[in-house]
């Protein structure tokens, strides 16, 4: 078992990443793209994201033995809808979604005995739409595979062997410890830059030309993650709401005790925490996901 | 009033840039280095980080019109007391301290009648120590200096001309608001990534390896920040106590909001807040403070 033909649903960062990255590593494999918005299909094109760039998410579709949806995780039901009826047999219906429990219920219920195996390519950038997508988002970086219970193998690994085709590592895991460990690794990471960006811009005493100005001490590596695409990123809280909540209890009780030790003069405690913290660091570069280059290798 | 003659005590990522971006720029004034580590004297002798590099810190402000104070805000008194009786009598006193209010009192106790002219060029990287300076730390970025009332007003522009010639951009304001403002762009977003940082690595149901493997969900931008000197931060913690407190609460009352959001299903007030975060990247990257390639242009 092997794949031919792959539907591309959704053509944005990641659709398009993954439309460049099988022309540049496994141009056998023909492409077939959609996307719900014409504009975005025609600059598609443009680009070259799919071979074939079709005006229905059913005639992408139909010729397909892996479909893969890359829509924000809340139109994962919807986009899985609109192309069930023409759906060949054999396909394998993944995705690319942030969370996976939410994810995998929606499918499940769009297409009942389909072979389902949702996927997360573990990558991207604060970028978004047709334009943003590149042929080597997903080199060295991990795509967690959750099949659901019972699922069949040979098309897990099918699918496993595709991802290793476009530079990925891969980790099976169950759905909802992928849910659990993304909430800590990028979901809680978001919020809170989310947050922190939000409450510079609505002070009164600090204008938001000194926050632009001096945001070099800082600020802005959290405004790159916060530009990221707001449709995804609001899905993705209201689709992995238990894991969020419960990491970002544990995030408001640390939080607590270094505003406790900064109160009371606690130099040990912020200091030992601070110490600490460096060995996550160089284990990342360690392993290949972070840039050892100061400052992110930024131009100086 | 010139410059002719610098003394830099402290040789880390401050102290060597300054030493370094001298000479590249300014090379016709002489620098003297000091720091209180014999390894990173030696380390900075090694690596031209200053012209002399002296045994003592008397001995390196002997003949300086300009002190510039390299280390930890919280060792700014003793560094200022040390140089005391060997200081000349015209001499400027500066510093690059990240907190200002409690810099000026420390310095004004320990050298009284003298001229003081607190600074912070705002500008760094998350590595620290002898081998982490490079010349161009501060181009295009702001230098905040917080002459206090009644300053000489020819110091103020001798200091002011002396960092445009190291590449920075001017502006003074007093400690009290440079304490907010820094707070907000600087010293909560280390608090939080530094918090961020330590929650992952405590987890149970999530292991230290699944951190480091999913970390370009988002995490491992916080990474970089939560990696700076911790003795550096423990001392900005405890010496901008007040305006950290203060920001703290603010960004805690956006995440309490936010996470009720997140509890109740409320769509629309995450991506409205989402949405608006981006237009503050843009004009942090279109003034020139930031880098506009994509996940920082970490190579892809």
């Amino acid at each position: 078992m092997s794949i031919h033909n792959v539907a591309i649903i959704g053509l944005g960062l990641l659709g398009g990443s993954i439309g460049l990255a099988i022309r540049e590593r496994a141009p056998d494999i023909v492409t077939t793209g959609y996307d719900a918005d014409a504009d975005v299909r025609k600059r598609a094109n443009e680009r070259g994201l799919a071979n074939h760039i079709a005006e229905t998410a059913a005639e992408a579709v139909c010729k397909a033995d892996l479909v893969i949806l890359c829509v924000p995780v809340g139109a994962m039901g919807k986009a899985a809808e609109e192309i069930a009826d023409a759906l060949p047999d054999n396909a394998i219906i993944s995705d690319v979604g942030s969370s996976k429990e939410s994810v995998a219920i929606a499918l499940a219920n769009a297409l009942p005995g389909r072979t389902i195996i949702p996927a997360h390519p573990v990558a991207g950038t604060e970028q978004s739409g047709p334009d943003a997508g590149f042929p080597s988002l997903f080199a060295e970086r991990w795509c967690i595979l959750t099949p659901p219970e019972g699922a069949d193998e040979q098309a897990v690994a099918t699918l496993a062997e595709f991802w290793e085709k476009l530079g990925s590592k891969i980790e099976i895991m169950d759905a909802q410890h992928h849910d659990l460990v993304l909430a800590v690794t990028s979901h809680i990471p978001h919020l809170i830059a989310y947050t922190i960006v939000g409450t510079a811009s609505d002070l009164e005493e600090v204008t938001r030309g000194e926050v632009i100005k001096y945001s070099a001490g800082g600020f802005r590596d959290f405004t790159r993650i916060a530009a990221s695409d707001p449709v995804m990123w609001r899905d993705v809280f209201l689709n992995n709401k238990t894991a969020v909540l419960e990491m970002l209890g544990r995030f408001t009780e640390d939080l607590t005790a270094l505003q406790r030790a900064i109160r009371s003069g606690d130099g040990e405690t912020l200091h030992e925490l601070f110490s600490r913290t460096r060995a996550i660091r160089r284990s990342i570069i360690e392993q290949g996901q972070d840039d050892e280059r100061p400052d992110f290798g930024r131009e100086h």
